[in-house]
């Protein structure tokens, strides 16, 4: 269980801390394929890719899929939205190659955090940091499509 | 100052965890045409309006402006990197309508922070929830460029 430290929603974490976490840790197995949550849906978990790989997805007009990103690494986290109102998951993601995800249920987790505000701050301050990089990230894809429409309109 | 409390950065705040807030709190006119915070510069505060209006925007090619919101509502608030690590500010943002804003520092807030955690788990838990909605709106973005794509090479 040494994935835990690996993840960036944990950086920080006291070593009491994190055995408190791995105290709500399951283990399961994934098979590519597999869905391990949908988007709209409520969001009942988090879930740490420990190997295999996991696409994220999101649906336009209900029917084409729009890549977001693909986890690889042991450590990579998905369904954040477990961890914030209102606990809806924002993205679907599917199971690309076989492997082991760590799940930790939704309720499990607002207790430790409601138990200890210094954990909470700690998860919740790793968590704005890395939507505020996600935000600065899809800011600059928006950027990109400003250029190209400016260039279409002056060549 | 019953401006704090209508701010979504400080739902759910006490009392007394107010009382500390406003202590940090200094109040500034602005004027039309000033930048209150600059793309890519360190930090240093957090602003909340008052009265007036603020634009936020981002600079593409170091040229043009794109546009991003504008703050027109008291309680809205600029300068959310002043909270999260690198503390660097994402966007520029200049006063459209003359008015006052509440500015408070980024060393005084990280205080607060640091000295009551449950203090910093609130506002860091809010903004988490303030930058997935963004995200979220973002990524809506990208799905209207995807189909208005996907309409072009399929008419």
């Amino acid at each position: 269980m040494q994935l835990l430290p690996a993840c960036y929603l944990f950086k920080g974490l006291s070593e009491s801390q994190f055995l408190r976490l791995r105290s709500i840790v399951k283990e399961k197995p994934m098979r590519k394929g597999q869905f391990l949550m949908n988007e709209g849906q409520a969001a009942g978990a988090l879930f740490i890719l420990k190997n295999g790989a996991v696409e994220l997805i999101t649906t336009v007009n209900d029917s084409f899929e729009l890549p977001i990103a693909i986890l690889r690494n042991p450590g990579d986290c998905a369904g954040t939205s477990a961890l914030v109102s209102p606990y809806k998951y924002s993205l679907s993601s599917r199971c690309s190659a076989n492997g082991k995800v760590l799940v930790m249920e939704q309720a499990r987790l607002k207790e430790l955090i409601t138990e200890d505000h210094s954990f909470g701050f700690i998860i919740m301050r790793n968590l704005a940091e890395h939507f505020l990089e996600m935000l600065k990230e899809a800011r600059q894809e928006t950027k990109t499509h400003f250029k190209t429409f400016f260039k279409s309109i002056h060549s």
